[in-house]
């Protein structure tokens, strides 16, 4: 706020457009400032072990007392300008990096050991909590519960909200050292799922918008897995090119490994545009470039250019997480928002819990079905899995697209709401998510699959791997030893 | 282009803004390919020792190529919108990580020995440059020589087109092995250029735009010193704060390697964004503040962030570089130019070269008259400095910036002059350069100091360092051995 005050100080304040660079500058250097405070606050509040609040409650509640701030003080329109949240430069500049550290970071062994059960939470599952949660506020309008939202927009309102976002449950999961297997299931079905979401929405705007190309369910089913296979297919494709690219084009030498980090940093982005540009869904795409990369790219890469892309893939993902809470909470704060709805607030969160549990609870069962004995998930997990569904960014991006794609003021009804669902869930399940997990009993399991706690980021991520618990390996293929695994089993010898 | 043409054979392409995300995709997916392609190719001539095209001029054609296709072809204006050169996005965005790089890449032995020949150069002779290429450019308006530009006028457009770049010229000094000492002036020279030819600029827009307040050419020296000094200030004190913080923090430790990195690399951009905030030139700023903190707060750092900040800054400035090249041709290409001025792009190219002579040889022999005998700048030298002064980016962007600074369609006749101007310096004098240093017997010169030719990128980055070159030291602290010094030790131990 300084900043804006600081301006008519200057001496040389020009008019014009090096005047709104001007701002422009500032409000970039609060951001900035913000940034590092929040990374800073983070670290405190994890070495004094505090979890009420974490680093993505944080950065949420630093970006809503700014924006409430720039809010009341009488700040320059285009100052604020820049606090607002662009769903385009979240979307093309923010989100990949995020998605696609997902994939790269993803532990292989528990996520393909769990892979049946993920996609069953993460696809039917999330159709399931789409559909119940998009009927359940159909119904809520008809019987004067809340506002009445025609029943193709409620649906989208259905998918939107089924993003799950689990960073903040994710950090504590690390941090209290939880099952392996859970860590994967929560892990998988929060990545897939924003995939699903995503494709989802995207699926019932196309039907609404080409009502006369459709005829009917089984056509959205077709334009659903339309979206969803070719966008599989475009980043697995992209992945597979970089890896055979950098198998045989010999640039894993000595002195050439700018140039090799410059090319590898560019594949993802390409398969993520790629996807956007052939209308389909970046965020598939780019999480399973994420998850081929690194298994097929990776160790084609010199020593040097695999420490650094890891590193730069996560600094770049970290960064661009934390900025998404900051940014959000000050869109949050300075843009006007419909609180007349409060009963279609306080019933959607009711929805969502409901149908949370309507795609949890059977798909656990039917998973256990499949499974033998020794395998099943247990009714802890269940619920801490059912617990574990907070809402993020990415249903806050959809609804802000909803904003312009649905009529009536619906879109701003639907975005006010989900607003109020992001932050309660972000504030109040991030930060209670140590003592349920501590309730029900999943923290450091003796089990011989627990996580061990360090308080040490790096080692924690080699953590994730667990090369002998027991369970069958469905074949993937492990032969190279990457660094986390190495670092993981020096971890093992030192801890058991 | 296929993208564009794609996109009406997606099946679910959507109306609105999901529409324009789409081919903002597109856009994007063409300009990482682009980028891909410049790197690849780069790499390809430097490979192949072919000098008369340079990874510059590569990156150049290549947008100029893609730009001009554009534009025949029956493209989207949304389309088309994207390759356009925001300068504010450069300013903002991709010039300040190729500054930074510049300053932190900087090694401060030759540096600093030459330090007041580089102040000369760039300062006294970047004054001399613009006056004289001003004046020259009013002279020749009223003696009907060229379009007549106020006297005003003519002074800002010789500001904005003494901005040096250095990008091809120096990649081949590097590659070709030229004296440290001549290495160490045209890349001092040209970085500090930029920042007195963007403050000047400024302050003669200040001047133009607050007649009332300043009284003369003093005044405008004085202000001329604000921001010079005040940027300065403003990106050491930022430097030193950074320094001091990792050097009491105790961040420096086992497994905080993550919150360590995204601080170091929130600084620089703070320093930038706190004198653009104060109306200042961040150019200066952070240019200051990479020179401090590789010396202050590199050390400090942890080994493993050490390594991995070196690179992610050379990563993200290459990516830069290439792209600002890229960006510029497509522009280029793009935009309508006023043809009709080529008298004016004529006449304004002898007079810089004639400006250019009048700067770097008088400064030369005002610093011979300073300097003892074994230290001259020999003639050869100095032309090889007075041919290096090819225009870029820097040039580009200020005259887009006049665009909107000048009336009466003068802005549009000074940006379509610097644009010719860049692109003919680009392509000739880069192309050129190599014929050049080999005509004035500047490569690989048998005194000692020359740099050792290997087509080695990494190698050729310690070899700026020359620590036995019988200079005096000017006192400089060098006391910490940084990786690069080590490196360079190794080669010498290798090469001598």
């Amino acid at each position: 706020m300084d900043m804006a005050m600081d301006e008519s100080l200057s001496p040389l304040a020009q008019p014009g457009s090096s005047d709104q660079q001007q701002i422009a500058s500032a409000s970039i250097l609060l951001q900035i400032v913000m940034l590092g405070l929040a990374f800073v606050l983070g670290h405190v509040l994890r070495r004094h072990k505090i979890y009420y609040i974490n680093e993505a409650s944080a950065s949420l509640l630093l970006g809503l007392f700014v924006g409430f701030v720039a809010n009341v003080s009488n700040t320059e329109a285009h100052f604020r300008q820049w606090f607002n949240f662009h769903e385009e430069f979240f979307l093309l500049f923010l989100l990949p990096p995020i998605i696609f550290e997902s994939g790269f970071s993803l532990q292989p062994k528990p996520f393909f050991s769990n892979f049946g059960a993920i996609c069953i939470f993460a696809i039917l599952g999330t159709f399931i909590t789409s559909i119940v949660t998009g009927v359940l506020v159909y119904l809520g309008g008809i019987f004067f519960l809340m506002y009445r939202l025609p029943f193709h927009e409620s649906i989208m309102y259905g998918a939107l909200i089924s993003a799950t976002d689990p960073v903040s449950v994710l950090a504590i999961f690390q941090e209290l050292g939880t099952d392996v297997n859970l860590y994967a299931l929560v892990f998988g079905e929060s990545v897939l799922n924003d995939a699903v979401a995503i494709s989802l929405y995207r699926t019932l705007l196309a039907v609404k918008n080409h009502p006369l190309e459709t005829h009917g369910f089984m056509s959205a089913i077709w334009s659903f897995l339309e979206i969803f296979v070719g966008s599989l297919s475009s980043g697995v494709g992209v992945a597979l090119i970089c890896a055979l690219l950098f198998k045989y084009s010999g640039l894993a030498v000595h002195g050439l490994q700018n140039l090799e980090c410059c090319l590898v940093v560019l594949f993802p982005y390409f398969s993520y545009m790629l996807a956007e540009g052939l209308g389909l869904s970046g965020i598939v795409a780019i999480l399973f470039c994420g998850i081929l990369m690194k298994h097929y790219t990776f160790p084609n890469l010199s020593e040097g250019a695999q420490a650094f892309t890891s590193g730069f893939f996560q600094l770049i993902s970290s960064l661009a997480e934390t900025f998404v809470f900051i940014y959000m909470g000050m869109d949050i704060a300075i843009k006007s928002h419909s609180w007349s709805h409060v009963g279609f607030i306080f019933f959607s969160i009711v929805f969502i819990v409901m149908a949370r549990a309507a795609n949890v609870f059977p798909c656990a069962r039917l998973v256990n079905m499949l499974r033998p004995a020794s395998r099943q998930i247990p009714m802890n997990h269940q619920k801490a899995l059912w617990f574990s569904g907070l809402r993020g960014a990415m249903a806050f991006a959809l609804a802000l697209q909803a904003v312009h794609d649905l009529p009536n003021n619906h879109g701003e009804i639907i975005f006010t709401a989900t607003t109020a669902i992001v932050v309660l869930t972000v504030l109040v399940i991030g930060g209670s998510t140590s003592t349920m997990l501590e309730k029900l009993d999943v923290v450091g399991e003796a089990n011989g699959n627990s996580m061990i706690l360090d308080g040490d980021d790096e080692e924690m991520e080699g953590l994730t791997t667990n090369s002998d618990d027991g369970h069958d390996d469905n074949g993937f293929d492990n032969g190279h030893m990457d660094p986390l695994t190495q670092k993981f089993q020096e971890l093992r010898k030192r801890y058991c």
